[in-house]
């Protein structure tokens, strides 16, 4: 894989599942991107699964072991030895985090290496490293989650189509977004070893899975929802870590939340934390939760923080070009004399120029003062997405008609697909 | 300051505003928390302000500045001495970074120092460690930005209340969410340098502040807002950087965005920055864009960074205990006997274990298949926060009487106010 002079970093992989196999693959293409900000170029060093594979052989041949083999066991064992050979870690695995973190913090920083594990709670979504280095030594104070995506995806899927919990499970079970046991998902302990993840940083104490009390969402029913959307609530699995009275409350429970909550919005299988703290008031991040790429992301944005600790600005690669015009919807207000044919008049400019209408809302605004003189009306159009060159065009030759009665005003539109 | 054996770590302060102010008063504050993670204890070496100070003198003194004064002329002398010195910068100032950036990050290069700038753009939104740390060496294809709290401030209150720009912008100068002069922010400006630097840094390539064409929202009407919620649209000043057939647009607009968009929702000062990438999907940060003690976090943030680059968990400080019951705000959701009295009663044991009721929906299900035999009635009932254990002490109560025909079903609420 070496095609420059950087000095080979190697990472040993255990693991070869949905995430191991998308580190694998993303890896050697990030690797050139990753020599130019890091001066050293990442290799898998060697793989381990359940079939194939040496541990003792990986761990002599790496400089840094990525952990995504799952369970509590075997995983431990490997990582221990790791950090004890002197080698960064880095981890997706919450249950061995939330059952042995302290263990495994205490040797790595016994052995003076890192032990990474963005990848272990919310996917991509950047919490740990937020929590660790963007919010070092805060006061915080209380922490919101939706940590779990399948629970999400049920809950979300229920209240959108009204199906029922069960139809809801095997919806998710068909797409990947649930296993075909989905226990520790539905039941709230996949959530808990999360919530102990963060709450341990985040408070700056000791938690392990079992201070987590934790219920699920089997119970709930397509009536509880229905009930709620007329109380104006939405119903999610909440995560929360809060102090109270100088002691910690660290659950997962079901929970509505009012519309204006940062979390309320957070559909499908997406995740998202909110961080209080008096300092900051809150921030909230959001994104996807599971996923092969995007855990494999956060994975490979951990190696290469082991990689090359301080923060740099590097040189940039590119000297890219700026684009002069793009194409964008957008949403055209006209304030036009009502008189038959003005709409047809604003169509057929807007067609000429390849502008094509999406809707449009025509309001009377004044009637004419005089019999036969015509009154003020209102046009607002949405339009499909277009080259701004092409639709200021239209506008122009639309401002220039004898009807129009003011400058028409557009703002741009970012439509659903977000963008053209 | 020194009440331990940490070494110090000395901090020169320009600038003693909002900002820098808020960086004096809360750095001690975290300074044992600082100490304990990093080893170093952070200490105010001199503040520089127009009236008094001595850059000379406080560069000599400090390991590390922070710029905080703004502008672009002293400020970047300042900035540039501080580097050439072989000290730490951490900036603020965006209009610095988006006119200077390349000569700024490649002295820091060149002097093998840390040029930090969290706080440069959306405040304590973590979106420039995200970029620089987490997404290190990913393709990004997209940023969508929110990025002036003064702006968003104004379009949402025009949304909410029907106001117009001219009083919104009045009402958000009197509250301190716009300046006395508030041209950088209304026209555009500001927020075209913070998505120069961002998409800088998501691009790796050179963009400076002359690459982004900006239009601002001074000509928008709550005519256009009123409009635009008749559509489904809300309307936020957007800053976007996008690739394009190889080339790059980075701009800012006012633009509608449709309701399910991640920036929708996003209400008031607040900024949030959506990322999108293949490997990731997309993942949306929000938060606090300005404030002073907000600002400073961001600051201290990446003071912290430069001191100790290596992201370590260090051993725990605390050994907190665990709450066993909580104030929270539920749901209830009973069927019942459809006979005179039976609201009364479930009222009468709420009340008598101190549960206040906020809202009832009561609804019939089911006639009597007999006559004088009574139908089927369904309580949906939210109360306002209390103790859980007195909560579910009533519903055990409440599911005990005769007239209640199904296990009542109970789930949190979490408020407006983030619970209790």
């Amino acid at each position: 894989m070496t095609t420059d002079d950087s000095a080979p970093f190697r990472v040993g992989l255990l693991g070869h599942g949905t995430v191991g196999s998308a580190v694998a693959e993303l890896l050697p293409d990030r690797a050139d991107a990753i020599a130019h900000v890091t001066g050293l170029r990442p290799e898998i060093s060697g793989v381990l699964t359940r079939s194939r594979g040496d541990f003792d052989e990986i761990l002599a041949n790496s400089d840094l072991i990525v952990e995504v083999m799952g369970g509590t066991d075997t995983a431990r064992d490997h990582v221990v030895r790791a950090l004890r050979a002197g080698k960064h870690v880095v981890t997706a695995n919450k249950q061995l985090l939330a059952e042995h973190g302290e263990e495994l913090w205490g040797l790595a920083r016994e052995n003076r290496v890192q032990l990474r594990f963005e990848a272990a709670v919310a996917g991509v979504v950047p919490v740990i490293r937020v929590l660790q280095e963007s919010l070092t030594g805060q006061h915080v104070e209380r922490l919101h989650g939706i940590v779990n995506g399948t629970t999400n995806y049920i809950l979300t899927q229920m209240a959108a189509t009204g199906a029922s919990y069960e139809s809801a499970l095997a919806d998710a079970q068909q797409l990947g977004y649930a296993e075909s046991d989905p226990t520790d998902d539905v039941t709230g302990k996949d959530a808990a070893a999360k919530m102990a993840i963060l709450a341990r940083l985040a408070f700056d104490t000791p938690v392990h899975l079992s201070d987590v009390p934790y219920e699920g969402i089997e119970h709930l029913t397509g009536e509880d929802i229905a009930y709620a959307r007329d109380l104006g609530l939405s119903l999610r699995l909440i995560g929360s870590a809060e102090r109270l009275d100088g002691k910690l409350a660290v659950r997962v429970h079901p929970a509505f939340l009012y519309a204006g909550h940062p979390l309320a919005s957070v559909d499908g299988s997406f995740n998202a934390v909110t961080i209080e703290s008096p300092a900051i008031t809150e921030i909230t991040l959001s994104g996807p939760g599971a996923g092969g790429s995007q855990t494999a992301t956060a994975v490979i944005g951990d190696v290469i923080s082991a990689m090359i600790p301080p923060a740099q600005t590097p040189p940039t690669q590119h000297r890219l070009g700026f684009v002069d015009d793009v194409v964008s919807s957008f949403y055209l207000h006209v304030e036009v004399a009502d008189r038959p044919g003005v709409l047809a008049q604003i169509a057929q400019v807007l067609g000429l120029q390849g502008v094509s209408v999406k809707s449009v809302v025509q309001k009377g605004t004044r009637k004419g003062s005089a019999p036969g003189e015509p009154g003020q009306s209102r046009l607002v159009l949405v339009v499909h997405p277009v080259l701004e060159s092409r639709f200021y065009g239209a506008v122009q030759l639309i401002a220039s008609k004898d009807f129009v009665t003011a400058t028409p005003r557009a703002i741009r539109v970012i439509d659903e697909e977000f963008g053209a």
